[in-house]
Order: C-alpha cells, then sequence, then structure tokens
C-alpha cells in the first residue's frame, strides 16, 4: 500500500470520530466578542491544543495575548521543503436572533449532510480539514511531504485586535514559506474555487447626542433636534440614489473595472434571480451598473450593521429620545486605505452634522484589501490539489469579504497568502442556522492531502 | 368658622397624611404598556377606589374593561348645580434608562420641596388635588358647591384603546356638564396658564424586511437592500433640509399662524437660550421660520421615537441586517386628522419604498387636535380660581402634547373639556428623574376649591 493510499484508508476508518470531534468543539460556545464567554475562549484553545497534540503535532502550546489565546503547535521535519503556517480561528459570531435558529446554535446536529451549529462552517470545520489532514499523514505514514506551523486564534470576529503585536513578538516562531487560510466560501456548489483576493474593512461606529435625556415629545417635538432624525439624515448623506457611496475622495484608489476584468469574470456571473428567492426579496439591488458579483467582491461598500436609538420595547413611548447610534462597515478595494477612508469619513461627517446634536465617531475595524496574482506557483499547486480533491479545475475569483489579517500575514511575516475555502455560499456564515456541508470535508481533506504532495514537488522542480 | 375657612383648616391639619397618600400611590409600578404589570394595575385601581372611599364619594366602583380597569365615583347632592366629570389616568411611562435616574422610580422620594418618581406629575400628584379637594369639602362642611364625578383610567399612557367603548357604553351614568382634566404642564414657573387648545397625535411602526436572514455584510455587502438603509432612506425621505415635512398633503388643513396670533402669544416667549442650556444641546431647532414656541405647540411634527435594526450589542456584527423598525409619531395641530395623515403617510411610504425590500406600516395612535375658545364661561371661571389659588392671573396656552382623551371626552360626552394643568415643564414627564413640585400641590387644590364654588356662581348668574 502506498503512503497515499494508507493516508485515505486511515481518513476513511476515522470518519466518524473526526466528525464527533467537529460537533463536539462546535459545542464550546466561543464567542470572542462578549465578555461572558471568556471562559469558554480558553476552553475552546485548550481543546484545540489537545486535538493538535493527537495528531501529532509538536511544540503545542496554547500562547496567551492581551486577549484571547493563540493556539500554536508545528511539525518540522522535512528539510529543503517549503514551510506552510496555516492560519485559522476558533471564536464564533453572537448568534441572536436565537428565535430564528432551528435548533440551538451549540448543539450541533447533522441534518442532510450537512452540519448545523454556529461556527460551523466559519472556522470550526474548516479549519479540522487541516488537523486532521496532519493526523492521517502523521499516524499512518509518520511524516508530512512539507514543513507545517500552526497559528490559530481566538479573535478574527473581532477583528484580531492582538494578532498584529503577536507575529511581530514571534516573527520568528512563525516564519514561513506561505500562509494557508481556510475561512471562507468557494464560488458555487459544484464549483471549487481559489480566491486571489479580498476586501478591506473600515468599521465605525457614530454616535449622536442630543438633549440631555429623553425628552416628552408633545411638549418638544419640533423643538429640538432629535437625535434619531439627525443620525438618520447623516446615515443618509453618505449615500446618493445609484447606490453610490457620496463621501468626498471615496473612489479615488478604487481601479474602474475594464472590459477585460469583465470578461475574465463572465464565467463567474451567478443567477441573481436565484440568489434573490434563496434570500427571499423581491430584488437584489446595489450600486447602478454593476452586476451582483462585481457589486459584492469589485467595489466598495457602505453598510449600516447596526442602529438604534429611543424606545424599541413594546408599544409606543411618544418621546424626542436623547441619543441614537449606528454601527456601520466599509468594505474596501484595490488601493483604498482603511485610515483615509476613516478620515474621509470623518470629514464629510463633520460637514453634515445637524444643528442641535453632537456627534462622536470611533473607529473600531481596518483592513486593507489584498490581492495575489492567480499566476503564483503556491496558487497554481492549489489549482491542482483542489482538481484532485473535488474533480473539477477551480475558478478564480475576488471576495467579497474581508479578512483583515490576510493582509497583516502578508505584510508581517512577508510571505504569500494562499486561501483554500471549503464553505459555500449559503451556509449562514454569521446569521441563524449556520452550517457546513460535510462532503466539502472530505474533499477539503483530500485537497489539501495533495496540496502539502504538490507543494513539495513545486519547491523542488 | 365659614365653610372656606374650614376646608382650608382640613387641607392644613392632613397636608402630611395626603402627601404621604400620594407616595404611596406612585410606589406602585403601574406601568400599563408592559405585560408583567398587569396585577400593579389593578391594584393602583383598588387604591385609588379606595381613596375615593375615603374621600366621601359614593357609588366607587373598579370597572373592568377589555384593558385595564376605570374608576368610577360620584356625588350628586347639589341639585341644579353643574356636574364635572373629573378625568386623570392612574397608569405610568415606563422607566428605562433606569441609570439615569437618581433614586429609584418607584421609591418616590421628596428633595427640595420636589416629589421624585414616575407617574410624580404624570399624572398621579395632579389627579390627587382632586382628591383631597372633594375630601377637604365632604370630610368638613358635608358637600360640595356642585356636582362630580370620577373617571380615573389606566390606559391614558398607551393611548386609552378602551376609553371610547367605555364612554359610549356609560354615557348615561358619565353624562357631565363639563370634563375637567389635570394632566400637564401650566407655562412655566410662577406662570399659571389655561390651556385651550392641544395637538393631535398621529403613531405609527413602519418595519423593513429585507433578506430572510441577517447576511455576511462581507459576501452580500453592496449586492442587496440593506434594510436599515432602506429605512433610513425612507425616514429621510420625510422631512426636507428646514425641518419641514415632506408627506404630500401633511399641512393642506394646517391653519397659517397669522400676525395677531403671534403678537397674541408674544407675552408666552421662551428663553430659548435657557431652555437650550437646560436640555444641554448646543441649540434649540426645528422647522424654519418659527419660535420655539410656536413650534412645539402651533406646528405640527413627525418625530422619530424609536429605531432599531442589526446588531446593537458590544462590538461589530459585520452583517446586512435582515430587517430594521422605526416607531414614529406625528403632532397634529388645527384640522390634521390622524386618519387623514396616516393615509397620506403610507402613500408616501409606497412611492419611496427603495427596491429590494417590503416595508409594513401600522397605525399604532390616533387623537385629533383639540380647541376651546378662552371665552367660554368654564374657563373663565377656572381664570378666577387660578388667579385665587396662585395669586396671579394665568395665560392662555396652546400647549404641544396630546391629549387624544380630550377630543374623545368633547365627542363622545359633547361636552366641553377645562384643562387645568399644575404640572411645570422640566418635570421630566415621561423622562428620568420625574418630579412634581409640591407647592403647586397644595396651590392646585386651592385652585379647584374656589372653581367649584366659581361654577356654581356662574350657572346660577
Amino acid at each position: 500500500m502506498t503512503d497515499q493510499e494508507q493516508v485515505k484508508r486511515y481518513l476513511e476508518q476515522e470518519r466518524e470520530r473526526h466528525l464527533e470531534e467537529v460537533m463536539a468543539f462546535v459545542r464550546i460556545p466561543s464567542i470572542s466578542s462578549s465578555s461572558e464567554h471568556k471562559a469558554h475562549m480558553q476552553e475552546a484553545a485548550e481543546w484545540l491544543a489537545s486535538s493538535l497534540r493527537t495528531a501529532g503535532l509538536e511544540h503545542v502550546e496554547v500562547m496567551q495575548t492581551a486577549g484571547h489565546p493563540v493556539v500554536y503547535g508545528d511539525w518540522l521535519h522535512a528539510p529543503g521543503q517549503p514551510t506552510a503556517l496555516i492560519y485559522g480561528h476558533y471564536d464564533v459570531q453572537p448568534v441572536e436572533p436565537l428565535s430564528e435558529w432551528q435548533t440551538p446554535p451549540f448543539e450541533p446536529v447533522i441534518r442532510d449532510g450537512k452540519l448545523y451549529g454556529r461556527g460551523a462552517t466559519d472556522d470550526k470545520a474548516q479549519m479540522y480539514t487541516h488537523i486532521k489532514t496532519v493526523e492521517a499523514f502523521l499516524q499512518t505514514v509518520g511524516k508530512l511531504p512539507v514543513n507545517v506551523k500552526f497559528c490559530l486564534e481566538g479573535e478574527e470576529e473581532i477583528a484580531s485586535p492582538n494578532l498584529s503585536p503577536f507575529l511581530q513578538a514571534q516573527a520568528e516562531k512563525l516564519a514561513a514559506d506561505l500562509i494557508v487560510i481556510s475561512d471562507g466560501p468557494m464560488h458555487d456548489e459544484g464549483m471549487p474555487s481559489i480566491c486571489y483576493g479580498l476586501r478591506g474593512l473600515c468599521g465605525f461606529e457614530i454616535h449622536v447626542k442630543g438633549p440631555k435625556n429623553d425628552l416628552h415629545s408633545g411638549l418638544y417635538g419640533g423643538g429640538v433636534t432629535n437625535p434619531v432624525t439627525a443620525l438618520v439624515e447623516l446615515l443618509g448623506s453618505m449615500k446618493d440614489a445609484d447606490g453610490r457611496v457620496t463621501i468626498e475622495g471615496f473612489y479615488d484608489k478604487v481601479h474602474p473595472l475594464t472590459d477585460a476584468d469583465r470578461e475574465a469574470s463572465h464565467p463567474l456571473q451567478l443567477d441573481e434571480a436565484k440568489i434573490a428567492r434563496e434570500l427571499n426579496v423581491p430584488a437584489l439591488s446595489g450600486e447602478k451598473g454593476y452586476t451582483f458579483l462585481e457589486r459584492t467582491s469589485a467595489r466598495p461598500t457602505l453598510e449600516i450593521n447596526g442602529i438604534y436609538g429611543g424606545h424599541q420595547g413594546e408599544g409606543l413611548k411618544p418621546i424626542v429620545p436623547s441619543s441614537a447610534g449606528a454601527k456601520v462597515s466599509c468594505r474596501l478595494v484595490d488601493e483604498q486605505d482603511p485610515d483615509e477612508i476613516m478620515a474621509q469619513i470623518r470629514a464629510h461627517i463633520d460637514r453634515h452634522t445637524p444643528a442641535g446634536v453632537t456627534v462622536s465617531v470611533q473607529q473600531t475595524h481596518r483592513g486593507k484589501p489584498f490581492y495575489i496574482s492567480p499566476e503564483h506557483a503556491f496558487i497554481r499547486a492549489a489549482a491542482t490539489a483542489y482538481t484532485d480533491g473535488f474533480g473539477k479545475a477551480p475558478v478564480f475569483i475576488r471576495s467579497g469579504g474581508s479578512i483583515p489579517i490576510v493582509e497583516t500575514f502578508a505584510k508581517l511575516l512577508h510571505a504569500p497568502v494562499v486561501m483554500m475555502d471549503f464553505g459555500l455560499p449559503g451556509e449562514n456564515m454569521h446569521g441563524p442556522n449556520e452550517h457546513f456541508h460535510l462532503e466539502n470535508f472530505d474533499r477539503g481533506i483530500a485537497t489539501l492531502c495533495r496540496y502539502w504532495r504538490e507543494l513539495a514537488s513545486v519547491s523542488t522542480q
């Protein structure tokens, strides 16, 4: 039996145990944004460390940061071969609104070949494809074709505030020839893809302060600026009727889409009517003159993620509220810089703040856009691996999401980043009923098995 | 000792007990909008009934409705004299935000001659001036100069959904020559006033529905209509840069303010800089071309009372929210009709709904504006009574608030409504740290003592 056959047989034999492990992992409510889940974050980190040890990794440790810990482990016994740093994250998004989950978010179940639970696709099961691939090699043939390091963090969903300092402090320990990340969806069902571009992120919170306390709307209504109205005006001033962002300078560093760009992405065009049906909206919409695919990957956006102010409970409370606020995030592309964009937004707000209220703005998130050439040798190797693992050549795409750490890794570790996504659109990442197609658990592992072999041959060509 | 002297001495002797009763009444958390306070509503009604019996009223009963009960009691032994129906309400507004109360809302305390607690001015202490006035007459001279009926409801703060059917069913029992209500503020400290006009109310809730669940803003941002953005656009489309409401037809039935109107209200003009300082806002603002007084009493408004949508908790949740909503209320004047206004708003929303979302609107509140001539005999008698009770002639004002039941009473019982307010602006009606100036408890009772005598002489002139 060849090495390859041994690995394959091991994965088949151990599959049920592997899935049970993923489910146990999903059961840990590792919500990084909520301080009440701090103990669960530590629990998830310890669980991962134990999982890395079981796989056969060495130097496994739970490394403390100023926030949630990073889990590290390595196997470095392939001299002359490249070293891949595998990144993943064990934290998950909040779960509200709970009432919309068909089964509780932290009680994973398998229905119709899909694993349901918060974190299933983002990023627990995807991260596990890497751990189980390494385990399959080390527990059968006793070695990997390449060197690997794992760097698994617990703060991706809160924009990785402690990852940069960690990478800087541990630059030597984490040094690698490439970074591999599986933390997103492929282009579409039956259409494996390699993502060579990501949007950046500029997140901020606006707070509008009006009268010192809520006022009776009969006695004061019409007489003072209503902070909710002021917020509505401010937010309204940020987009025009064509869905274009009206922040001055916002599009200055966005490359216009060329006819060639548009032609290249033609085979990727999605069935917009089908997407609208799936999302249960009357129609897709957005910036005029662009397709859904372009709007969600190649164009920048400004989205209101949340808004609040005044009375929200049962009944009417006829007040002029004392304050109001909104959480907003811009997705950035090409050369847009989150700090420049933030400065433009602040200037816009200064110019548009209505009389009678005071407005404060706090930047909460910043991440630069990312790009790697589809012609890079490590990307070509990934394409070969996908073709093997999925039985189909991947398409090359730009993703609309932001993984600020991708840009951080590229910048701080001076190594190319290869995104090998095994999720699917529609798996409700961040929403209720998040799930992961388990067929892609197996295909993902098969792809990774081939990738490590392929990388070894790339480097020795 | 004259009857008048007996009544006065009784009120002085019993003052402390009377205040203790008011405080015990404020202690009952009778929040009508919240179903969890249902038992407290019954408790407050029973308390009031007991208080009416102590005063010497007859036929006292707690009358059930489809909602919270109405408390009734009467004294009808002044043949040939007018019958006054005294209206009040024992329900109070919600108390959020609790953190802004200096002392708990339902643990009343007296500081600097003011009684602090939810419902102190709206309407528990004001209502008690009536009960204690009647008690003073009946427990001393054994009779009142006029006939009185009390009708004390528990649903004013939720727009009195069951009062109209109650008044219709009990029209005979409640028949009166005038209705007297003490449920608002006077014009200003040291400036007693009689309110001869009230704004009407049209309250509604807008709900914007987008995708079936929250979406990842990286993957879908820019590609679908964000319901919060759609709501912001919709609400933004309802006012122009001059603070005018842009709903088509909104001002059709508003009488333009004449030079005479403006001159008449000249002595009432408020110190706008002082109000801005008290409210802690940079400036007062609102519809262009009108003073603060005009904007808050003679002009209609559209105020957003609350807004919600997407993630509101700690941290950023980068989503396109599934839905958003807002609670809005318009204050109406002159001939504006809440149902006509609602129809205009629905038409406006239909015309302005952005593509890609569905919008639903639910009217929650309707109340017509109210007006009584300042020359009416019952109003002139009230002016005489105020001059006696406060040592100063009252001014005549229009109030910006809405007491929809005022118009309901006038319509259903075919009797004029006399508003005798003893509260003050700045007493934080509906807000945190609501309070009532106790000197106006005494002055209010003195005013009412004189009013009942004055009414008797009016009717026999």
